[in-house]
């Protein structure tokens, strides 16, 4: 959500690489045979290396400030547009300036032992050629969520992890943090009964209409590709289903300059197999709504917030009483970099996989289609 | 909600009274003009007489003992098929015994100038048939809601009010308490803007499966009649806007005997012309859902419970702070019997005239169609 970063990715004329066609993911599989020694476990206290692809907002803010509170994972290298903010902060982070790349040479990080591990920082639309170009450089990637503008581009993302025999995740950090780990847990072992109905609301009101998240080319969508991802996600993980059907509704106020190529506000139901319901929102249109329910028979638990950085609160009602449940606070990104690390170091599926992220992808153009044509979609 | 009501009312063969027909209510016109010297607004301090059709919990815990914090209405009669429990509530509330009627000689309160206004409790599949009675009687009616099953029979019941002069009321409370009120001002008044989305649940985990409520005839429908309506009025009274589609998902646990006739579980999306959209929940099945949130760009405000007979509480939140807004605390159906009281001495139109509720049944049909069909219904 940083304006500098949709300002230097315009500015880059990123627009036009989109569409660029991934097919050279196909030799992926031949390049990477000597990278298999680190899927041997590795000593105990080694950190693998990592580099950042895309220094805007996440990174600066979040990712790079969350390697100082991993245990398996530092980063070693910075993939940017900008030589300037690289370098600053590579001085900041300890990262040696040969380690710092640009979006020409990106590929030749596979001539760097020191990196194991890539994150893909990018706008959406850009994820799937840079994990692609990062798995065929024999690495292991992490790539932001959404995975990609479409199910069809995610599906290369896959496809290239698996031919290049890397590890591919999608970074759903709520999966790696205590509040929503707690709030499955509470879930699937049933604690207060079979879920009834789950209601999940994402939103904040965006700012900056010349960002890439409002720009089709470079985000894939509007607000469900950015925050309602979480109702969709929650819902999901929640019951550990696959919804069976969707229903949805999109609304864009005329005249607002934000949202003239994406949806501000789409919301959305889903069926799942079990009987759940689940009543979803998403806008970026609204004051900041964060915050999930789990209905049940006999009580609910909540999180609200519900997927922030920080800050999140869980409260479970039951027999007439509504208690607050505290629980270790965490950095997400530091969980998720080292549930990555120990991953590649284990040779073990990340509990977020690449398919993850094209599951979602698959449902979002199904809630999509749901609200363009008026009708059910069965999955 | 009352066990002891459903029992009552099946014992009493009810069922096979409620497609009987309503022809009857062309007649009102013609009988009741002697009553209207009742619209000439009454000396300060003068109650209107009230007779309460259906002696079940509603009535009992709530309704009768409202009567003491009326300033405009009196009990003075009861319609009841049990005469040992009318005479006993007749006592408490020093209703004169000549003034018990039951359902057979419920028309001669025609002859009775004591009462001005009937209120009826009964099952929603007896609704339309004792209002349209009343109505012929010469009374004015205030009909707990849903109005009726269907909209046809709700709109016997309108066209009934509108040949015999009478006013017709729907018992929604809410309109008429301070919290509900507050909100809709601050909807109206957009003191936090315009609203973009409304969140609104309401359910219960229903009890005894033999009660009224899970009878198709008795009750037209399952948790969207009952519980669900509020939902759907709580999106209609804060935009104060008619829906213009539809959207919904229906779920009924199987062999579950509660849910033999009617449905379990109905969530549904509205479109409102502004461009407001609502998410909302129903549920017979779920540990008990009472709220509504209404968000806008600059922040929002909640009631949580929202409509509950007591204990309301409302939140708003803006400028990254959020406060309790105490209102004071009042009987809704004192508020309610004296607003009813009030149109009738004043010969004003209700606030929530019949056609109100008539509008909410004709929209709970497009609802149960859009969970049938799988398809956006435009209204």
């Amino acid at each position: 959500m940083s304006d500098s970063f949709a300002k230097e990715i315009t500015r880059r004329g990123f627009i036009a690489r989109v569409g660029q066609s991934l097919a050279v993911a196909n030799l992926a599989g031949t390049l990477l045979k000597g990278a298999e020694a680190l899927e041997v476990p590795d000593p105990p206290g080694k950190k693998l290396g990592w580099a950042i692809v895309g220094l805007g907002s996440l990174a600066i803010n979040q990712i790079l400030p969350a390697f100082a509170k991993c245990e398996k994972s530092k980063v070693v290298a910075l993939v940017s547009g900008h030589p300037d903010k690289a370098n600053k902060l590579a001085l900041r982070y300890g990262v040696n300036p040969k380690n710092i790349y640009n979006y020409q040479n990106y590929d030749t990080i596979r001539d760097n032992p020191e990196v194991d591990i890539i994150y893909i920082v990018l706008p959406n639309g850009m994820h799937a050629e840079y994990t692609v170009r990062g798995l065929q450089a024999g690495k292991h990637v992490l790539s932001e969520k959404p995975m990609a503008n479409t199910p069809a581009d995610c599906q290369q993302m896959v496809d290239a992890g698996r031919k290049a025999n890397r590890k591919l995740m999608v970074a759903y950090r709520c999966r790696y943090e205590p509040y929503n780990q707690e709030a499955i847990r509470m879930a699937r072992q049933q604690e207060l009964g079979p879920i009834k109905v789950i209601l999940a609301d994402h939103g904040f009101n965006i700012g900056d209409p010349t960002q890439w998240r409002l720009n089709k080319a470079l985000a894939g969508g509007g607000s469900l590709m950015d925050i309602g991802i979480y109702s969709l996600q929650a819902a999901r993980y929640l019951t550990g289903e696959e919804p069976s059907e969707i229903n949805a509704m999109m609304y864009s106020t005329p005249g607002d300059v934000r949202f003239k190529e994406v949806e501000e506000t789409i919301n959305f139901q889903l069926r799942f197999p079990s009987g759940v319901l689940a009543n979803c929102t998403s806008s970026y249109g609204y004051s900041g709504q964060n915050r999930y329910r789990v209905v049940t028979a006999k009580g609910w638990f909540e999180l609200e917030p519900a997927t922030q950085y920080t800050g999140l609160r869980m409260y479970v009602h039951h027999d007439n009483t509504t208690e607050e449940r505290v629980l270790p606070v965490r950095d997400h990104f530091a969980l998720e970099m080292d549930h990555m690390s120990g991953c590649v170091m284990e040779n073990k599926e990340p509990l977020t996989p690449g398919e993850e992220g094209l599951r979602d992808l698959t449902i979002m153009a199904g809630i999509y289609e749901a609200a363009r044509t008026g009708k059910t979609i069965k999955l």
